[in-house]
């Protein structure tokens, strides 16, 4: 089995911290999207859209997406569920991971992609196909969206624990990844958000936070 | 249990798709989006972020999002698989629905909602939130997007006869919803696709495709 990675990429560190808190090891191998590795013809024969993470089995089959690689994991060790364990509270992380990962990290990859010099040619992640330029607009929905992101943390991370009831789960993973990632473009936890402030100490004190 | 929809919009009928090839009723209640209903006080009690669909359990549990809706009747009804038989089968479907959706179904959004005279002050699904204007240049970005999904599933068709191998999944589901949802916008499957024709045909033609 190999993991497709990157280090400094939001997406793919959704997906270790995910393996780290189950405890499973994967050989890794990193691809370096700064370079554009990522959009290389060796990578491109891998995975065509040119994205991270991307898993391939040991018979060959690849396939990409953080939660497709996230359930599969979770299926083989079923041990520390992170996908919920009744069907109700599978539906909700699966519920809430989207959330986060909609108003969290795709509305921080707008802001970022958007204004970003090195993505003027590129909005949309992966490549192989023609060249879709930056919109600017993006960056100010994205920041919006981004407010809708951190009320709505905050208002559930005032009730429970845990995006969903008393135990870690991907959804809060997630939002975590989304978190560090927007303070890429200087968006941070709002001052007197205490509830999301103490969740996001809390699992940045885990150790998988280092994965 | 009530199953709170909208007959006219693709998101829901994905849902419904799914729930008619399992054969599955839930009574529904049906949203009238083109008035405005689902950003009502009313609606919002329900679902604050005003999306369809959204479950609701008897027990009062709300949750919204297709795929976490219809992973829930999948596994309290595992007869009929749509979301996969094995792990890696599991895996492919969750890869490959997801991007039907962001390459069809969201593309063909982005197409609809920015060029759209209703959705000039909300180019974002859901309300609740400060009004987000539309963006006409991800009407481009969208229509490149589409030309990139119809390739793909040109490709993935003419090697298999649905999108994950021999047999019907949800990955066929939702891109069989993007297909009709972007004809709003006269964008169709492009002539000369021959497996995608077959494949669109084909589901066309299951009693599924009414619901």
């Amino acid at each position: 089995m190999k993991f497709y990675d990157c280090a400094i990429a939001p997406n793919p560190r959704r997906a270790r911290i995910f393996l780290a808190e189950k405890g499973i090891e994967v050989p890794r191998i990193e691809i370096d999207i700064l370079n554009g590795e990522n959009l290389q013809p060796a990578f491109l024969a891998i995975n065509p859209r040119g994205l991270l993470p991307t898993l391939e089995l040991d018979d060959g089959t690849r396939f990409d997406e953080v939660m497709a690689i996230c359930r599969y994991f979770e299926e083989l060790y079923p041990w520390r569920p992170l996908l919920g364990r009744t069907p109700v509270e599978r539906a909700l992380v699966e519920s809430l991971q989207r959330r986060a990962e909609f108003d969290g990290m795709i509305a921080g990859s707008e802001v970022f992609r958007n204004q970003h010099a090195g993505f003027a040619a590129r909005s949309i992640p992966g490549g192989g196909d023609a060249a879709i330029p930056a919109i600017p607009a993006l960056v100010e929905r994205g920041r919006q969206t981004l407010v809708r992101f951190f009320d709505w943390l905050e208002e559930r991370l005032s009730r429970d624990a845990y995006l969903v009831g008393d135990t870690l789960t991907m959804a809060d993973i997630t939002a975590f990844c989304a978190v560090d990632f927007v303070a890429w473009v200087d968006i941070h936890v709002p001052a007197g958000h205490a509830a999301t402030q103490r969740w996001y100490a809390a699992l940045g004190a885990r150790p998988s936070a280092q994965a």
